[in-house]
């Protein structure tokens, strides 16, 4: 691990990629490509043990679901292509939802090849467990589904109720963990996704990816890597209470032999509510503040700034909601793999102490018809800047084969479009599209 | 009029562009464009004459509310430049909403040029009113309204309630009239709008639009154009009654003396029912169908399979409903202008009788909470359609300026997003389904 780090810190500084170069990869670009795809016959994540409790199922990082693994089976396995036409890494937590490749090259498949980084860490796993010295990949993976418990359990503990658990495996390695409360006492709706995906990255998306991340070496016809990430929308029933996103994600690519080549963070969180309340802005701002303070004072103010400017409905000129934090590409130019993986862990645990408080104080609260219908309004804007705008939700559902219902879980369960609608002069409804329309410093 | 024919029809053989060629300008090209386009000051259409009625305030095709017209404002305006990165005639429904350029170049403002073809067409409707003799421009936009005001009188009658009508201009030339009834009697929402663009195609449009319509000349720095178009959404209440959706447009560019250079027809109408009525589906298509077959035997199974193959949520692997027709492109090398004026003509005409029947038949059956509640999953879908595949919802929402009001009227008044919702084995939604992963020949 140590000796991985200190490779990609020779080779990252030229790594760093900014988000407003990167594209979208077309449909057809991604189809194309799934057609060239390899297959990948074994399964190399463990199935349910009927002895764990079922989030868990497929999650072991003990080792005992991957007794099934079977080397000799490995090796006849090919190197893996994903349907990626250029690797964006806002999209993962969306991307990694892709599970169907078509199969191509059966000559190649019986070839000796070295074990890929899914084998790797499958073994990692078996044979030690997660630790503070495994590698970041599985750190991460680790860190993620310990979030998505705590998450849920607080969450079901507010509602009431329990959330849906459904858990998919990738063939090509990895998997996913849906969570989703629906028609719940406090929750509309409410989804907690975890995924982790091992895939390659064929040729031409190594060649965009050049642009930003010079290191990469060019004439390998593809490089594996590696995603894990959590997302999270919840939708509350009363009109009140906002509606809360957070996302935070990992992702690296391997060298031939398995060691890293270029490794990034990116992630974030942001309030969109119905009724503006001064105080809600800011507890949620001033705990997310706090998070970033503790790693990087120039956090706070350099990640709300790309959360205003990334969660922004353009058609409407407003945005989506009141901002957070928001960043991607945080990488060895930024600050070393510990420093960033802690301060994402940070963010990631102020969550709970960002939001509950405010779900708590706003959940029961007293409302008017003409207030739920307000609601309803503004749900139908967030659903036009997922579908419309949002980078991660847009390749994801132009990716074939990807889980739908994961990527959608995050749209409310009800939305409206009333022509023509304008709140009244110096209504509350009208203060909120104010600030919508400006965004403001809450701390 | 005749000699404008006869050039086309010399120049067009090479023009027919197939549509999936076509491609969606990014956000920032149109921005990108937008900052380069030259201001145009003075009003062209002429506003409201209170003695007429509200529909025809800046309809008027007798020449009254051109009084206003000063030929000699007209010579230091500017060539219109348009927000266009590339223009594709399926977009043109909804980029007509574009109103809003910024200003540059200002020094050639004062320079004499030629009229545009929107200073022709205002003096031509002035001096002569619109006859089967005026320009394909002028006789295009004058059927759409008519058909507009046709087709929004049935269906007041039928609903009980008024629509609401929104008239509005584009400096650059042309305007559109918006009209929507919304939580009616009959209709949750219902949508009927008519658009007239003029504007120019700057250089980097027209050398994308050459690769299919050889005929344009790479060199000139700019290419008047004119857009007509009629769009409509119905949404009832009633589950059991399906949404219908219509659309036809003209496109025309103009060579520097104001004779057209390239034209086309485009559109199509298709039906999206909740629940499965077999002889609506057959009645649907068997009205279109003998539309299309008095003109050509051909364009019906054509144009069939185009709709089949356009309104597909491929993210779903579904079709957004029953389908209908869909064309694009039609120009000389298909037939010449006046019959496909006439092909147009009829297709739109049969819309009524298409729908109505359908209509009358289903919007007062009783159904359960449970329909309606389904009804509102499938508007989900419909919202999945129009935000992530439509090209022309697309295009209108990346397009600076554009009247977002007009080009989301298509979207239901509510919708519902359920995770995972699958209906029950053999039920009449599962029906629906299997008949939307496979489309099926109604007649």
């Amino acid at each position: 691990m140590r000796a991985n780090t200190s490779l990609l810190a020779r080779a990252a500084p030229l790594l760093r990629r900014p988000a407003t170069t990167t594209s979208i990869p077309t449909y057809s670009t991604a189809v194309g490509h799934a057609r060239r795809c390899i297959s990948h016959t074994a399964r190399r994540c463990a199935t349910q043990d009927p002895k764990e409790p079922r989030l868990l199922s497929e999650v072991d990082y003990k080792g005992r679901p991957l007794k099934r693994y079977d080397p000799r089976k490995a090796r006849r396995r090919s190197w893996l292509l994903l349907a990626f036409g250029t690797i964006f890494v806002g999209t993962l937590a969306y991307d990694m939802a892709t599970n169907s490749l078509e199969p191509s090259n059966p000559s190649s498949s019986e070839s000796l090849e070295p074990p890929t980084i899914a084998e790797r860490d499958a073994l990692a796993k078996r044979e030690s467990g997660v630790s503070p010295t495994s590698s970041m990949r599985l750190r991460m993976e680790s860190f993620i589904k310990e979030q998505q418990k705590q998450i849920i359990a607080e969450l079901e503990k507010i509602d009431g109720s329990k959330f849906r658990i459904d858990t998919w495996d990738r063939p090509e390695g990895g998997g996913g963990i849906s969570c989703v409360l629906q028609e719940g006492n406090v929750f509309e709706k409410a989804g907690v996704n975890t995924s982790i995906v091992y895939g390659s990255l064929p040729r031409p998306a190594i060649q965009r990816m050049r642009a930003n991340h010079k290191a990469l070496d060019p004439d390998v016809e593809s490089l594996e890597f590696f995603a894990a990430g959590i997302s999270m929308v919840l939708h509350p029933h009363n009109p009140m209470a906002p509606t809360v996103h957070l996302n935070y994600r990992y992702f690296e690519t391997a060298n031939a032999d398995g060691s890293p080549n270029a490794w990034w963070f990116g992630g974030g969180t942001d309030l969109t509510p119905n009724y503006l309340f001064d105080e809600d802005a800011i507890h949620f701002h001033r705990t997310i503040k706090e998070a970033c303070d503790a790693h990087d004072k120039g956090y706070y103010p350099r990640f709300k700034e790309w959360c205003d400017s990334y969660f922004s409905v353009k058609h409407r000129g407003e945005s989506r909601g009141l901002g957070g934090i928001f960043f991607d590409d945080l990488d060895e130019t930024e600050k070393d793999q510990e420093n960033l993986f802690s301060f994402v862990q940070d963010c990631c645990k102020s969550f709970l102490p960002s939001y509950i408080p405010i779900l708590l104080k706003r959940k029961d609260m007293p409302y008017t018809e003409a207030e739920k219908d307000w609601q309803q309004v503004r749900r139908g804007r967030y659903v036009e800047f997922n579908l419309v705008h949002d980078r991660g939700t847009s390749f994801g559902l132009n990716t074939p084969g990807a889980r739908i219902e994961s990527i959608l879980m995050s749209l409310p369960l009800t939305a409206r479009w009333k022509y023509m609608h304008t709140p009244e002069p110096g209504s509350r409804e009208e203060r909120l599209v104010s600030v919508l329309k400006k965004p403001v410093e809450w701390v």
